[in-house]
């Protein structure tokens, strides 16, 4: 029985008392064969027109659509129907999930083929408007891939090939060409890191290229095991669960939980990841979203719900397009408050923050964990981690960890992880050393941020607009979807480098940018190119710089007066950088040339001194 | 505005000319601050008791909860509110998709905590049924776990570590407890397939473990594209787009078509995979369950529908859990009959079937294929086609096949596909190594079916109860829960065989088995030790035997009369048992060997003497 005829029975008294049986053969007793788009349900209209709420309505419904009464039945397609809305948005739920129906009770669902075309249809090659006719469905196809050019959302894939050897270096489909990355989620180079690669070479000769089976069938193995056990002891909690990617970790894991937990309503950030988005819309439970970081919206919202309504407050630490950090603790405390559960993606942080790489929640209490002592630490309140294999460990994956009950559920519930075939060995193995690699060694993110710091100095003292952030991405803004694709476009032909535009919908129109990721193998020479080269294409594209914001009135953090308040969430003290090196340098710099430039080139001569000696 | 307000306002003469505004002011207005789960709605509660219908449907429902009129807004939650199944069963849809709320009107949506006991919570460790406590999530887990306990579906995983270079035998947890491995789906032990591992070590080396970014952001290279490249000339289709897994590529493109196609219904297998029951739930449209291979059944669901509305038929080649094989021509057929496309899943064919290993829909038209003569055979006819690179090509990863057009708009699309870091490169060199030598070579299919019929052969002749079926998977019915774990059990634990067994609900309650899958390497000594212990092991439990079930009429096709109708798919010729060669062996084969076990003796015998020559 779907949700419409179980709510109707909730209201109506007739519904109420008739069986289900009786409704189907008072629907379809009269005309056992279907006719294309209608009337199969007369019997339980004749009914319904005597109905003083419905009779009404299927009176008016026929007076407007203009039918005669014996096919108002039209009228009630607005009852049983679905509208669709053209296009699957960003926190915009479609109105219903599948459900099964009854196929003799379908034909009345459908308008004809005429209506068809309010979907945009109209203008399809050879679609015709008749009911006679099939459904064009390459023309739809071509259709839907038109308004992709029109909108200028048409993704063109860039052939990039890194090369490990070459690091940060890829060539292009030529393999002559050569181009530096400067977008990749390969943050540390972890990649091609030695360790990785080794325990990926002998992992596959000795277990093979493939898991062979899902985890219940044949794929559990001493790798997941032990891939798990480090990240568990990574994020300092009981348990963890790898996926296939994280997208299905935060889809799966949200999903399940969100449509398991009773009357369950998720709080979700409105720049949650997509993965995310789609876990809450596929869980059908309620969805609340709050402004983006915006504790006093959170608050209301949890305030407004019941406070034993179990609640879910999913939200990232490092937002990646914006490169914006949520305010972890103050969202622990909501949580509390209210009786919520905090759900925390750290994609963009792992390996990239906190003494052993375990993400900005762990970064938040660096002394604490240095020191081993999680009990009590921000990481230790949030109830649901997950993070990814895939961008600063270099390898493919994502996972979940949390206590050691709620990843038995997702475990065992969750069909995005029951059902799938297992990473393979090798990347399990290599994804593990990666995440050793980095809880022992703090040099690879330390370089990175030093280098995220200098790019931002450089472009800053351009006068080319960088969104404020905290953390190590760079969104320079240009807030123009075809000039970002030709900022992008000729960076790649002009200067062999390579940053990919990116447009709505992955961000809003008007806030088109460039969204770039030093690793610690970006060093000097490539900063320069790349500064040189953005400045000299801001000047030929004509692309506003951060002066021309400022004299807007400032956009999203550029150019407005505010805007230097965003401190990194690397300290100095963090990055090593002690106030006796920061006055030596202060002193001793070139006039124009950046501090931490003049800091990133007197570690390179030392470097070189220790390496003579 | 959420779609039951909107379907009421279809309905209600009232809600239709109120406006939204109107009506929250209603539900608003006396009470400003909301009391946890009760009465913030009065002015519209009063309105609705003069309401001929719901004026009735409160009254009633007042009676029925025992509460007076005031509060009688408790009868319209049922209304508002909706009920949650306790399980997401294999195609049931829940009823509603995740939907955005206002929060204010949120607090009436939720039953106090007392009724949440419903769903099962009573008895959860610390569970206050007061409305002022916080939800217990960790009670709620394990009573989550608890249900899965008690009805036997716990699964506990095997630590199986599938060796390379001693396939098809594995270490457990102990390096020095060896198993043979009977249930994988590495179905061609390409997973040490040399040729594949060599492709992996070369890229690993040149390019690192991870492809660093998503296919939009860095991470497409030549891999992606030979590999599609290879895919899309395997299906002899236009082009082809790679996944994460095929559990992913399933769920995302029929979550996408179904979305987007205007009015799309889609008509699917009864025993249809987990992803491509999601992707249909995820795709909100209608969904059209018929009978398992039943073509009347779809035919007249199809029938049902006006033609001109957008339909997808779903089904697959093989059924992994009992080996039947969908009807594929005649499906092509009614699809072009009913103006519906056809939607393949060929995840447990791909590498299996047919001259160049593209699945039983290739198989059915094999010499065509053979002489590579592609054009109007039954694959081409299948729209969209779906396999996987995990199984029978021994990696990991999935994808889709079908027209250059389908597969733009999934691939820009599908947020499945857009928002997930790519596969690693070495995955994809290897998958397309694998697929590339399957296309070559077809000695590893061939000897795989010849070990099947082997041991379906040997297991018949031991009165043991195969689930028949024309393909390669060796269900072996036990049809109890409990027992087919201790089979299991016993066969890994005294027999240092694994086969995992094959519960609810994977398989219905009553169809329980064991799921065995023999590969190119699973020569007579393991072959023989399996049924030897199969045998033993039926006697020791007492599980029933072929005999037995046809005592009792037989069962899913054990013990019936017509089982013997089910001819393998790949025949005698196409295997190249030559009816001379059938001749000599059925007439010098000893009393009580099966003819495939002297075949293969005898193949074994030639191979020696060949080498030795």
């Amino acid at each position: 029985m779907d949700t419409v005829l179980r709510q109707s029975k909730a209201m109506c008294p007739f519904l109420k008392k008739t069986s289900t049986t009786t409704l189907r053969a008072l629907s379809t007793s009269t005309r056992p064969q279907a006719s294309p788009c209608g009337g199969t349900i007369s019997k339980l209209q004749l009914l319904g027109q005597r109905c003083p709420v419905m009779g009404k309505a299927l009176a008016i419904q026929s007076s407007r659509v203009g039918v005669t009464a014996p096919t108002a039945v039209a009228g009630m397609r607005s009852f049983s129907g679905h509208t669709k809305s053209g296009k699957a948005k960003i926190h915009t739920s479609r109105p219903n999930e599948a459900r099964a129906v009854e196929a003799p009770l379908l034909t009345d669902q459908f308008p004809p083929a005429a209506p068809a075309q309010k979907h945009g249809n109209s203008n399809l090659p050879g679609q015709p408007a008749s009911d006679d006719a099939k459904f064009n469905y390459e023309g739809f196809y071509q259709a839907e891939l038109d308004k992709k050019h029109k909108d200028r959302s048409y993704r063109y894939f860039n052939n990039i090939n890194r090369l490990a050897r070459e690091f940060p270096r890829a060539h292009m489909a030529n393999k002559e060409e050569r181009v530096t990355v400067w977008c990749a989620n390969d943050y540390l180079g972890m990649g091609r890191n030695s360790q990785v690669i080794k325990a990926m070479h002998e992992t596959l000769d000795e277990y093979g290229a493939g898991a062979g089976g899902t985890r219940n069938i044949s794929g559990h193995n001493k790798h997941a095991v032990e891939l798990e056990g480090t990240v568990a002891k990574l994020h300092a909690k009981e348990a963890a669960l790898v996926f296939s990617s994280c997208y299905v970790a935060n889809d799966a894991t949200l999903a399940t939980l969100g449509s398991k937990l009773p009357d369950c309503v998720i709080l979700s950030d409105s720049l949650n990841h997509a993965s995310m988005i789609q876990g809450i819309r596929h869980s059908g439970t309620k969805k609340i979203v709050f402004k983006h970081n915006d504790l006093e919206d959170l608050e209301a919202k949890l305030a407004s719900l019941p406070l034993h309504v179990p609640k879910i407050i999913a939200f990232e630490s490092v937002y990646s397009m914006c490169g914006s950090i949520g305010p972890i603790e103050a969202i622990c405390d909501l949580a509390d408050k209210y009786g919520a559960i905090t759900f925390l993606d750290e994609v963009h942080a792992v390996g990239m923050y906190g003494p052993t790489g375990a993400g900005v929640a762990e970064h938040l209490d660096f002394e604490a964990h240095q020191q081993g002592k999680p009990k009590g630490t921000i990481m230790d309140r949030i109830d649901i981690i997950t993070g990814t294999l895939g961008k600063a460990y270099g390898c493919v994956g994502g996972y979940i960890a949390g206590s050691a009950k709620f990843i038995d559920v997702i475990r065992s519930l969750a069909p995005g992880f029951i059902f799938t075939t297992s990473l393979p060995p090798a990347t399990m193995a290599g994804a593990k050393a990666a995440i050793e690699y980095q809880m022992e060694y703090t040099g690879d993110r330390r370089l990175q941020q030093l280098h995220t710091r200098a790019v931002k100095e450089a472009l800053g003292a351009r006068d080319i607009p960088v969104i404020p952030n905290p953390s190590h991405i760079i969104p320079v803004l240009v807030g123009n979807a075809e000039l970002a694709k030709q900022a992008s476009d000729m960076l790649l032909e002009d200067y062999q480098i390579y940053v990919q535009s990116i447009n709505y919908p992955t961000v809003p129109v008007g806030q088109e940018r460039l969204r770039i990721t030093p690793t610690p193998g970006h060093k000097k020479e490539y900063r320069d190119h790349l500064v040189n080269a953005i400045d000299e294409i801001w000047t030929k594209l004509g692309i506003k710089r951060t002066s021309e914001w400022a004299a807007e009135g400032g956009f999203i953090g550029v150019g407005e007066s505010n805007a230097a308040a965003e401190e990194p969430l690397w300290t100095d003290e963090q990055l090593g950088i002690s106030q006796q090196v920061a006055k030596e340098i202060n002193e001793s710099k070139p006039a124009g040339q950046g501090f931490i430039n003049t800091l990133l080139e007197r570690e390179t001569q030392q470097a070189a001194v220790s390496a003579a000696a």
